[in-house]
């Protein structure tokens, strides 16, 4: 392929609707454009990685017994009706109607099509176990598409699901897939994700993971132990507080606390510490507004995951009406509202002299003391770990908060959705059972932008050889000088010939545009062609991380580009899981 | 992968709501599952057929410098409107909104997307000409999906998209496209496949081809000639017809024809032949129900698309309701109320004395002399040839009408998209122009259903070797006796260490069933290492198709398959294309 005849622009300034590099990069690159909100359209260079990615997906999930199958990206409603999730998934859950009036949604995962493909199949014990996994756009109707290709709404997902007999079955192979991702990355060049313990969501099932790849602008919010092993999504993170009685059992009294609105207000006012008071932070359930209180101590903050686990179904932020029970900015857990639920976090558990809210425009009470003064007050984990905090793991003071962009995620879903849509199987006794399940999706698109979040310099991508769009970009500086010209045109059909990837620019072009392209581009091998270098009787060949410029024999050139990209898929197969 | 292991089932009764083979062979051979209406999922036996078919067509769209893109399935209907498309396709485009209320719908095809993505890219002639093609999901939102994955809802397609600085550039490639498409219909085994021109239909343009699988079951209609190359699409055949004046110019007379409501029962009550009567066909336009009529000869019939394409918008068959100034069954060219717009067919042209309705209850007229009775009648072809009629190319009687389905189509689209979307590129004299485009679609499940229909027996799919789910189906008759299953299993190994497909089935199941599955798997050479066999030291080899049927001795059995493998692919390779 020529640069010439590539399809996609590339240029220089960064699009200001870019806010991470990746997504920048990608633009200016010539990888992809903006379709509508939170959907792309991908240009030649990108689907060349896409489909690298794809296969080296394929290549694992195969390796693991996966057999490839389709679903449709379209499927009615009852289908989601069967397992539920038609009524119980948000917003984000793309439902539509047929020009005959059928309701129907657009794919956002396919548990429910996996299960209605096998369910007449899979009807003895000898059939188990099995994987099936597709390679498939998706939609999701995300609220706030961003970061490019990161967080979009149509997007190709590898979804794979899994059917056991048993939990012990499921478990050894949530085990090899769980391997066969690490694989994954690691083919891909992106060795450095982790895996973290995740909250299973809208999924279901009990235990499940994340791929994490650590980068500053990733949206999720890692939780690390640097003395153990241990790794959770914030969303999952447990949280452990010891909290030093203060030993002085105060009086409860109600003070007047005016314009204070905030608990540092409050606590700027009275002169007691923030780590002594008692924070509010109010929700109301998504299906009839009623108000959930969650209380915190004054330097945690609500973790809505797990509040809204506890409360078993969405919740958002409240808003405080003129004629509701509570008193905005005053809220407290002793004499709430009877209508108001509340939930005590393990943040507060051992406090004995507490500011809090009195429920009362005005007025805050102190030394609360929550085990004397409310009936039997129970202590529920719905705060967000920090930095410092306490490892649930090692127990050391020794947690460290990162980000992360999710790459892939494997779930164990138990018998969610074979159950809601009456799955069942013949076991060994002649009994009816339920299959267990367990799914593992990858996102490519998003994988291929993270791969440039952690690989790329000011100037473009630095891709893995084993997903670069090429593998050798080869430059001819003076497409009008004969020599220079037949030189280079000749290296390209040798390279050809010998099975490289070449994209070739013989483009009449000045060499900064030139090398910005490649740089663009991120072929991780160059090789320049110049009237300067041939002068020598070389080409210079350097690679696109700097590590590798050398001048090569013109003659010897073929044979050093198929050792140096030997050498460079040789480093990918053999790169140390460092992060594991 | 063993036959034990693949996921789907296969079973012997023909499903009752399958009409042609295909469809019923897929079912029953646990290719497809229906999933909605005109919606399916595809077991692995079939993901590995379309994936093979979609390698096949990757590469000849990148031997003819096609570049591969991916194009959202969803997509704003801003894009459509900027056509025109999102008014003026009909209800099989799928329109819906998104959470936030914004207009959007279902890619059914994507040159909207495709101008989308070039149209910054390709603004001067030098970039010109380029191809960009994808393999994606598309959604069709057919009136009557039928016939298992020949017209279904959704389904994969590969669609390309050519652009050019003049129309000479686009014959040019145009010509190049089509015989990729040649290349790609003789690789997956249905060289038989006869193009015929075509009507555009909505996607505009003018030359258009169909690439289409002559079978009985097929939905199209197609005219060939038995003397000359000449081949049309139904929808696009010129109807060549040359009447004999009758020479006995008669006077027109009014009749009266009590309870005669059609043509034939016009003519059998007036003694008068069908061949010179004139037979009125009544449509309503979708826009104002206006009423447009068609007249054409007593024994041809209309051709909808025809009329359509001379209307110049949707018309649906009409509802003649009391008030209307045309009288049902009595409806004439003499006379017609002016409120109504009607055409002649060609094959009235040259009629001197015919029948037709009066416009009048119970009346018809006889000695209509359309020259002279009517003012300067013109006359148009809206009628549908017929077998036996006049060959519009070499001008013989040697029509002949076959059936087929359509598996590819190409287009010349003109600048129908450019210029609707404002893609414009500068030209060398600088300036401003529309890029001319083409395009060209294949549907991939289509075409496995399609080779279905055109390969099976009784028993199943006789897959050409290219695009089989797997090249061997090996069987272990007895998998209770040690020799027989160990030199089976040893022959597995050796057959997929030397690369080739193997299913291999190795249950313990009666012969018959065992053959009946391999049927229906429809791999191309099947191996049967059985105890009789094995007493002779030789394993049976023969092919699907009948065609070879060996003893080998065990020791030579990989090499004989390895032999014959070769031999099936080289056939393909060099399959003559009889039909073109």
């Amino acid at each position: 392929m020529k640069v010439a005849n590539l399809v996609g622009s590339r240029f220089k300034e960064r699009p200001s609707d870019c806010v991470i590099d990746s997504h920048a990069l990608m633009i200016r690159g010539g990888y992809m454009k903006f379709v509508g909100n939170g959907i792309f359209s991908e240009f030649p260079t990108l689907r060349r990685v896409t489909a690298k990615i794809e296969n080296i997906i394929r290549q694992e999930m195969n390796a693991i017994d996966g057999q490839e199958v389709l679903f449709p990206v379209t499927m009615p409603a009852d289908l989601w009706e069967e397992s539920g999730r038609y009524e119980s998934v948000g917003s984000e859950l793309l439902r539509f109607t047929d020009r005959s009036g059928a309701k129907m949604i657009l794919g956002m995962t396919h548990e429910e099509a996996a299960v209605h493909l096998v369910r007449e199949y899979a009807q003895t014990y000898t059939k188990y176990p099995f994987m099936i996994y597709q390679i498939q756009r998706k939609f999701r109707d995300e609220a706030r598409p961003r970061a490019g290709m990161i967080r979009v709404r149509e997007f190709t997902m590898k979804d794979a699901y899994s059917f056991h007999t048993s939990q012990e079955d499921l478990e050894k192979y949530y085990e090899v897939c769980f391997q066969a991702y690490n694989r994954i990355f690691q083919k891909a060049g992106i060795p450095e994700v982790v895996t973290v313990a995740s909250d299973s969501g809208m999924m279901g099932g009990s235990l499940s993971h994340e791929y994490m790849l650590l980068t500053p602008v990733g949206e999720d919010s890692i939780v690390l132990c640097q003395e153990c092993d241990y790794r959770a999504n914030m969303e999952a993170a447990e949280n452990k507080i010891e909290n030093l009685l203060s030993g002085q059992t105060e009086e409860l009294q109600c003070v007047e606390t005016p314009d204070c609105k905030t608990i540092e207000d409050v606590c700027a006012f009275l002169k007691s510490d923030v780590e002594s008071s008692c924070k509010a932070v109010v929700y109301q359930k998504a299906s009839n507004g009623q108000y959930v209180v969650g209380f915190v101590r004054g330097d945690y903050e609500i973790n809505e995951t797990k509040l809204r686990n506890l409360v078993g179904e969405e919740i958002y932020p409240a808003e405080i009406t003129e004629d509701a029970s509570l008193v905005a900015g005053y809220i407290g857990p002793y004499q709430i509202p009877e209508d108001v639920i509340y939930y005590l976090d393990v943040s507060l558990k051992g406090l004995d002299s507490v500011v809090a809210g009195a429920n009362r425009e005005g007025y805050h009470y102190t030394g609360l003391n929550l085990e004397r003064d409310l009936d039997q007050p129970e202590y529920v984990d719905i705060s967000k770990v920090q930095d410092g905090s306490v490892c649930p793991c090692c127990g050391k003071k020794s947690i460290l908060i990162k980000r992360g962009i999710e790459v892939g995620n494997i779930f164990q879903l138990g018998t969610k959705y074979t159950k809601a849509m009456n799955m069942t199987f013949t076991d060994e006794n002649g009994k009816q059972q339920y299959p267990i399940m367990g799914c593992y999706g990858i996102g490519v698109g998003r994988m291929a932008a993270s791969i440039v979040e952690a690989h790329h310099d000011e100037y473009g991508p630095v891709w893995p050889i084993s997903i670069a769009p090429w593998e050798v970009e080869l430059c001819c500086l003076r497409a009008d000088d004969e020599e220079c010209k037949g030189k280079a045109d000749e290296l390209y059909k040798k390279l050809q010939s010998a099975g490289v990837e070449v994209i070739y620019d013989d483009r009449d072009v000045r060499p900064g545009a030139m090398f910005s392209d490649a740089d663009l581009i991120g072929a991780p091998i160059r090789v320049v062609v110049s009237p300067r270098n041939l002068k020598e009787s070389c080409v210079e060949i350097t690679t696109r991380d700097k590590s590798v410029k050398e001048m090569v024999p013109v003659e010897q050139a073929e044979q050093y580009v198929k050792d140096l990209k030997a050498k460079l898929f040789a480093e990918i197969e053999s790169q140390v899981e460092e992060y594991k």
